[in-house]
């Protein structure tokens, strides 16, 4: 597969002022922009969103085609916090059908007008009705995931705490990013325990923004200022993978096989393996998943994540920077534009445009956008 | 385009005991055991539904991979009412793009446990804001689109009433009917007034209810039981276009530009023309729908579908028999479910195995799903 990248957009993640229409249309209008496009070469858009129930807004395809003024063949995918790669998955399929020629990708989340109590009702829809029924929460299913991983592998709390660390490090050079606050291990530590052994600062924001990558078919590059300058940036493999909703149905706690089997796809489709990629965006909605997706992902042995980490290899300067970006923990987590925020960042990176949070003479990366307790997986893999 | 769709699988629509996965599993079932397929030969799913509001259940793709006990490629879309036609076009672009050979394709909505006034906000979604904002709802959206087409086209409350009394009678002979009540062009105008000139017998129902079809590609026919035995059922176009989520933007009223954007695209990829078309399943949300539909999709002139109707041209039978299913009205509308099972309907007629209200000799078959005032049209053409 070669599908060109040559558009991105993103907004100022936070807690945005615009509602969910005008975040699509600025991350759209963007992405347009920076590929020198016109919306009306554009011939699809697909959205991933996660909930209607926090703008009180579905049927976002019709919205942005009134936002874009256009009519066009609009589609909104959805699982979970996995939206996001999903749609860039949806969208690359297209390409390939031979329907579409040129293909924008928006994801997007207004989270933060929804009062607390109610957002952790909609993020539990997510989960499974049983699991959330005995009292389990996302925090709490990650936590029984990271206890079992302690046991297992010997992975401590301070491991987990470097990740938090690096991430929220990493975001001080990220003008998108949520949080500019350098934190250190012993700070993560030190905060308030939500499910143990998962503190505050082990888990992602809730966040307001959104992301849009422009695809294209490998024929229709040269169109595009960005294909006619600079390194051009080619999505060349992507895995997709549902597993089971709950966590209780799978066979052990320590890994993910959703994230295990979609990078089997992507590393087969593509032609690369783990040993290849110079960058990689993933989906640490808390610390322990960001380890276990390393595992996952084939960075390293199972249960050697905490070694990887500790050695400082998943820094940027590192042998497998991770989340230069500062990942869903400090760039924050709206949760449908998430998987294409990771895209931007790795095309960015790719190109070279990351400032200075650039890894050096990046020519692949990955990016692995995970849903519920690690039930969907989206790997997809870019090279220039 | 040619796609084969070898099976087909229907739960009883109306008040279902069953919880949404229930529902999903029993309608995936029966469209493989009809296709005499096995789920591990199946590539990916699709799933359309519309709100997690109602069954307070998202990230349906993992849900739907623990009730079938699998790991695999699932995707759900959404765009409002027209998310069961859009399941089917995205399932139909993903073969084409030659990643995945056989996919399901089902959708679901479990609408009945959620209170009345619930469920008004939560359909609302689909709307535009500054619409409802001004007290519109979807009845009035329709009920403003009729009189316009009233005043232009000397329509009237007895032909819309005519539309609702030919789905009634439809549905007699629809076990999977969630009515089965014949009523009569009187019963219609004496109903109770939801927005003048709709009345109650005007509208479409709340409902619960899956529907589920099995694709594959041209090549892969052979290996199912219907395929090797009685007409072969081929999805030969599909076209899909957002328009404004306002019906304010539109330039008319009277008629969906959208829906005329989406059948010229279906049109042009299958080759047929509207005179081709032998059977027709229509998105009759209020009997106007049907009406401009009926319209938009070139079945007469604009204006003339009042005479069409009249004339009886669209009872079984008649020119061109439409919604012999029961439609909307009559066989029920849960959101998700809708556009699927006007699938499933059209390729029963094809096969010749719809029985008492069978549409003789059909060999092509049209079906428009609709979302929203008509913002979104999915229009797809099979043939046999």
């Amino acid at each position: 597969m070669k599908i060109g990248v040559v558009g991105t957009g993103h907004t100022k993640f936070g807690k945005a002022q615009e509602d969910i229409g005008e975040l699509m249309f600025k991350a759209v209008h963007e992405a347009l922009e920076n590929a020198g496009a016109n919306i009306a070469e554009v011939d699809a858009v697909y959205i991933s969103n996660f909930s209607s129930s926090f703008a009180k807004q579905g049927h976002l395809p019709a919205l942005l085609a009134e936002k874009l003024g256009v009519r066009k063949r609009i589609t909104r995918v959805e699982s979970a916090c996995a939206s996001g790669g999903l749609a860039l998955k949806e969208a690359a399929l297209s390409v390939l059908s031979g329907i579409n020629k040129i293909v924008l990708v928006v994801g997007v989340e207004k989270m933060t007008d929804t009062p607390i109590e109610e957002t952790t009702q909609i993020l539990a829809t997510a989960a499974s009705k049983i699991e959330m029924l005995h009292g389990t929460t996302f925090p709490s299913l990650y936590a029984l995931m990271a206890r079992r991983h302690f046991y297992e592998y010997g992975t401590t709390e301070e491991h987990l705490a470097v990740i938090a660390a690096k991430n929220h490090s990493n975001a001080l050079h990220n003008p998108l990013a949520q949080f500019h606050k350098e934190i250190t291990v012993q700070d993560v530590l030190n905060s308030k325990l939500i499910a143990s052994p998962l503190k505050m600062l082990d888990c992602s924001p809730i966040t307001d923004g959104a992301a849009a990558v422009l695809l294209c078919s490998e024929e229709s590059v040269s169109r595009f200022t960005s294909g006619s300058s600079g390194p051009i940036v080619y999505l060349t493999g992507v895995g997709h993978c549902s597993d089971t909703i709950s966590l209780l149905r799978r066979e052990n706690l320590t890994s993910m096989p959703a994230v295990i089997e979609a990078a089997a796809q992507a590393y087969s489709m593509s032609g690369f393996t783990p040993q290849d990629i110079n960058v990689a965006e993933l989906h640490d909605c808390f610390t322990i998943a960001e380890l276990i997706e390393i595992e996952d992902l084939g960075f390293c042995e199972k249960g050697k994540g905490k070694d990887l980490v500790e050695s400082g290899a998943t820094k940027i300067g590192g042998k497998i920077p991770i989340n230069p970006s500062g990942g869903l923990k400090a760039k924050g987590h709206p949760v449908g534009a998430t998987g294409v925020s990771q895209a931007v960042e790795i095309v960015k990176q790719l190109r070279g445009e990351a400032g200075k949070r650039q890894v050096e003479n990046a020519k692949v990366g990955l990016c692995c956008n995970v849903g519920g307790s690690g039930a969907t997986a989206i790997v997809s893999i870019f090279s220039r």
